[in-house]
């Protein structure tokens, strides 16, 4: 494996991969690996012949109350698990790379940004898409994974991809949970033992969730308040938001029918964590 | 010279053409090509070996009390010339190809699309940002033609470049005047046989404005105020505006120094007109 930090060093080595007629997956990452991301890693890894993983933690996704500088950081570590996982160029530009002076583009997706983590991070998406843009032309990849986790981000991703004629396959790769059900997360690390302990209501409240459907029932707000019940038992929980959404529109559903996303955000303690299940009735 | 379009053939194309090690230079036009379109092809053809031509009337480029529907088309008069001027591959897109249903993706450049032609056409400049990044994710050039004639264009197309990190050369080429010395324009078509005999004033006016500076004034409201003059005694005239800017900010300039752009947009009758001058004091 190699690190390249510079952004033209790292479009010569696409273009050389291309004109060689190799494919190239890039995994796009903030860093602090854990096995949520390395399961991208490996996907890419089955799916092309070079693997390209960006370590970057992007500013412009953040807002201005949020934890840019205390982003949990640890590249020493990073380096070995990439490689590890099947990484063959790991990408870690600098900010003075990326934003350079003067910087003022920004790629917007609409609709599908205006709900869920989009309603209380207004410009988070407009960031995400803008790095992920910025990404794409500097690794030139025939194939990016994402992960389902982020739920949003990958039907903002896939719509980017699409409507800006990116000729990328976009593959989102499940949720990897903990053997307690929380989903994998960097932010995880900012939980006491005590709120680590209780954040697995998160996905138990989902599973209730989905177990309520299983057995008939269709009104969203019924589903909602059971969900909303069992995690607002916890003290130190603030509910962002708890939605039943159509999974490829993310418009709030009024009857549980067809293909459906159920997402919620959750502070517990310090740390806002998001979960999600799709569920096809 | 072949005619394409489909995006998937046309990005195939591209592909296989930079496997090849070919370089590929785009000139993006909305088509009723005149010479000012056919010099951008020139340029492209000396500088590349794959000359893409596009014809696309993009909608989003259009405020909605413009002239999209109006805008003129003559199709069969622009294939021969394009080929004529040295294109390889005209590309010509459906609407429908390229916004497709749910379409919701914008790109945009912020500071430098404020002022100018920007404060008067609020949308205009998202939709180019937007058009230009799909034609590049389409036809992959190594190269990128723009005109001198749409300066504030221009600025803006580098600026994105950059910033999103396209891995491609942006060239600008000087305007192309009529012999009395109007800019070519496909609107141009739209100024009465009396309005286009007056038309020539915007140069005119510009030259003036060069001629004072060369003289020695620096102020800018004194030579905005003369050029405002010479215009306005055109009965047909209506002027969105007359700026003095830095060339590279577009910021209007308190005293003339440096690298200054002197840029107009005009009516005369229906046809709104612009011009400007780059001017080093």
């Amino acid at each position: 494996m190699r690190t390249v930090t510079d952004v033209e060093a790292m479009q010569s080595y696409a273009e050389e991969a291309r004109r060689e007629g190799k494919v190239i997956a890039l995994v796009p990452t903030m860093g602090f690996l854990h096995e949520g991301h390395l399961s991208l890693i490996r996907l890419a890894d089955e799916a092309a012949d070079v693997v390209v993983t960006s370590i970057y933690v992007n500013p412009t996704q953040f807002g201005p109350s949020e934890d840019v500088d205390q982003y949990p950081r640890d590249i020493d570590r990073d380096t070995t698990l990439a490689q590890q996982a099947g990484t063959d160029v790991l990408f870690v530009p600098t900010d003075k790379a990326m934003y350079s002076q003067g910087y003022q583009t920004f790629v917007t997706v609409e609709n599908l940004t205006r709900g869920l983590c989009g309603a209380f991070r207004p410009t988070h998406f407009r960031g995400v898409t803008t790095i992920v843009t910025k990404l794409f032309n500097i690794v030139r990849p025939h194939i990016s994974v994402f992960g389902q986790k982020d739920a949003q981000q990958a039907i903002v991703i896939k719509r980017m991809t699409r409507d800006l004629n990116f000729d990328i396959e976009i593959k989102v790769a499940p949720i990897v949970r903990h053997e307690d059900g929380l989903a994998m997360s960097s932010r995880n690390k900012y939980l006491t033992p005590q709120q680590r302990s209780q954040a697995p209501v998160l996905y138990q409240s989902l599973c209730a969730a989905n177990k309520m459907i299983e057995e008939g029932e269709r009104n969203p707000n019924v589903v909602k308040k059971h969900t909303k019940d069992m995690i607002e038992a916890i003290a130190s929980s603030k509910i962002d938001y708890i939605e039943i959404v159509n999974a490829e529109t993310l418009e709030p559903v009024r009857e549980i029918r067809g293909n459906i996303l159920i997402a919620l955000a959750v502070y517990i303690g310090k740390a806002r964590l998001i979960d999600n299940i799709l569920i096809k009735v």
